[in-house]
């Protein structure tokens, strides 16, 4: 099925220093290198390999250590067993979700802490809003249950709730989705063709990265610089890449935590506008204040061309699976017969539920902010106290700590924590061609007795990193 | 956004001959024409047409005529208001479903009678099993309730589904989806690039087509003469084609109720291994035999390269958005990194209903194919009685007739039983490059009372076309 190839220049080039910093013998050393590439889904699977021989020959070591390396990968189930076709990576076998981008994967059934999602548990009403739902639910069974756009009464509380705070909506510049991601894939696929470009923030959400590569666009990244956003640069963007699609994460960026000035929102759209480009913000964050309440409507922009993303996942839970675009009534009736290409609707029930969370949502978020702002307290202190050497800072809301590490060593951090019992998202997953190993991101999601036990893993692995620290920091200063 | 253009060949083709089998002038004549390829899905949203003096010259009328057939449709809200760069098709505000692809439009809003959708209401087990669920719940809300390829106790209870069934199946060879729908878009995207060909039934599911041709991938339909499958037809499409993919509704096949043979399955399963292609079988309706109970799996066939999707949509109700993939190992682990391109999981609450409806699954069934025998039964009755002319047969499951009619008036039939209170989905939705205006799918899933009342909105609306039908039988003719 669709196997890539990778030259044996691009894979030299992914395993950058793979022999600095660890112990053991050279397979090992690669086989270990390699299976951290496809873990972390830098290399990806059904991607074939170059042969034994050219691999040597480039990685300047002998055929012996690659015909070693690869077999000990074969048997962990990293490659796949054919022979003579060149070796394809693939993951192994056993709990389905293992190593998946990380990111998705469970944590409960592993034993290890998870810190690589950054995905609060349920609010307490959840339950309550099901119950209700489901009272209401015998009106909805004699029908077939479809609606490409969603449930009329939740397409008008979701507008409501945009005019409440200050950003006049019908309901039918709503589409409900199964999430922002759905959202963001159907975005992509009513704007974009194989090829377009789509600017991001760097570092970003690597699922959205993930959805445009996979929808055979390119990223068009732009980085994130002092405390706001880089206007001029995204500016420069807009104009020299001629992208399509434009995609910010402005309230709560994942990972930073940062929040957009209304004065770069303004520049942004306007530049966006000139362009004819189409911006996303992804509002998935925009509950999560934990200092001064935002006003993110309070502005003049140019409603053309403005899409806006939103979900229940973080405000309410991750399990609902329930999203909303909300766009001019054009873009929302020319998503519908796309969604039909990918999915005919989001469940009932939860649209039910979710109309009740929404009318409910006062008391409930205020609750989360306040169980979140201890958390992020807790997490703060314990990293400055026993991590001293990484600099983190307080973020104004969402979901995680950015932490800079004093040298390149995101992948081999999340690589060792795992013995300690912590798993990690290493920070390139949040960019683009192995951008900020130099990065971890540290979700505050989790109790704070979690936390606790988590920095403790984090303190012991980077302990083990440490004594190959200086020498690696040169070798692997190119791929910062 | 994307704006694809439409040559005035291909539009004049397209039009068929639309000054055949209505009065009124010209103009309106067009502008009518125009309209329903639009809704039929025919056209599609977001075309540019040609400019006005263009169309006037092939279509060989007055410019008058078609710039009032165009203001008549930018009325009527068919096309935007934007002068200049050349008229673009879209849907008319207002009831946001209205009219996309009509098979998604919701009926009860508007007062039609749907028989465009083949979707039976919920099955009565469904409120108890979701109060099962709820009562579940509580252990899942501590967690993110995020799963790429489903929860644990559905993956079982659905591979328990197939072993039970007579093929043998483990947990990590089925993936939950969002639906059936859902599943197909995501194996598309697995092992299709653009321009790639899936082979089809032709007809065939109507969301089928949207998703291959979105995938921009191209569909190669192969028809279904006499009863079975046309086996010698197939194998030279995978032979000649090259295909990746082929899909295949070989349980009780949508439009046309049919069921292949083991022999067929069999014969294909072989082609399709010796062209490398995957076959899928969509196996949405395989509950819903209404004849003799079948065994679906009691032949040998390469099991390498099949892969089956599923679905709780007919068997118990739409509205839960759930289905499934099954397939080797490789595939199901292969599809989770492609899916969280689109999407990050199914509903938690869904999945352990499902778990329930599915231990129940023997009672309710059974319950669920007497109602719907007895629907085909009504419905049969009155077609044969109130339209005689018009040929239909009892199809072995599923859930429609596919009725032939002595005229290829499929999609004027569709625009004018409108106006008597029947909303139907012509025949060449279930095709390509419009054919099947002979044929009219006719589902049994209302209820007997509202299947007798659109019988007589059909029986009027036919008897309005009949005085036009002779004439229009000749100059149509190509189109079929």
């Amino acid at each position: 099925m669709n196997a890539r190839r990778i030259g044996p220049a691009s894979l030299t080039r992914l395993l950058g220093a793979w022999r600095e910093g660890r112990g053991g013998p050279a397979y090992r050393q690669l086989a270990d290198s390699l299976r951290l590439l496809i873990l972390d889904g830098r290399l990806p699977l059904d991607v074939v390999l170059p042969g034994e021989r050219e691999l040597a020959a480039t990685l300047e070591v002998s055929r012996t250590t690659v015909t070693a390396a690869l077999a000990r990968l074969r048997d962990d189930g990293f490659l796949d067993r054919r022979q003579g076709a060149g070796a394809r990576t693939r993951l192994p076998k056993g709990p389905g979700e293992r190593g998946m981008a990380s990111l998705m994967a469970g944590s409960a059934s592993e034993g290890l802490i998870d810190l690589a999602s950054a995905a609060p548990p349920a609010a307490e009403v959840v339950h309550g809003a099901y119950a209700a739902a489901l009272s209401q639910l015998p009106a909805h069974l004699p029908n077939h249950g479809y609606a490409a756009l969603g449930l009329a009464e939740l397409r008008a509380a979701v507008a409501d709730r945009y005019t409440r705070r200050g950003l006049p909506t019908t309901a039918d510049q709503i589409m409900i989705t199964n999430g922002a991601q759905h959202a963001f894939a159907l975005m992509l696929r009513l704007t974009c063709g194989p090829g377009d470009r789509v600017v991001i923030d760097h570092p970003t959400y690597p699922h959205a990265i993930d959805a445009i590569q996979r929808a055979s666009c390119r990223p068009a990244p732009v980085g994130l610089p002092g405390e706001d956003w880089d206007v001029e640069g995204v500016t420069a963007a807009l104009r020299q890449s001629g992208p399509r699609l434009a995609y910010f994460i402005a309230d709560f960026h994942n990972p930073t935590g940062r929040w957009m000035s209304p004065q770069s929102r303004f520049a942004i759209a306007q530049a966006a506008a000139r362009s004819r480009t189409t911006v996303i913000f992804d509002e998935t964050l925009i509950d999560l204040w934990l200092d001064a309440p935002i006003q993110p409507y309070a502005f003049e922009e140019p409603d053309e061309g403005l899409v806006r993303l939103g979900s229940m996942g973080k405000s309410f839970w991750g399990g609902m699976r329930l999203g909303w675009i909300r766009a001019d009534v054009q873009t929302i009736q020319a998503l519908a017969p796309r969604r039909a290409s990918i999915d005919l609707g989001t469940p009932l029930l939860e649209q039910l539920a979710a109309v009740h969370l929404i009318a409910g949502e006062e008391t409930s978020l205020a609750a989360r902010r306040d169980m979140l702002r201890h958390r992020r307290g807790v997490l703060l202190d314990l990293v400055r106290e026993r991590l001293p050497e990484w600099k983190v800072a307080s973020p104004p809301g969402g979901l995680s700590l950015w932490a800079e590490l004093p040298a390149p060593v995101s992948t081999s951090l999340a690589a060792t924590s795992e013995r300690f019992g912590v798993r990690l998202a290493a920070g390139p997953r949040f960019g683009v061609d192995g951008a900020f190993e130099r990065f971890i991101r540290l979700p505050y999601t989790l109790p704070p007795e979690t936390l606790a036990e988590a920095v403790d893993g984090l303190a012991e692995a980077y302990a083990r990193l440490r004594p190959s620290q200086a020498p690696a920091r040169a070798s692997l200063g190119a791929m910062v």
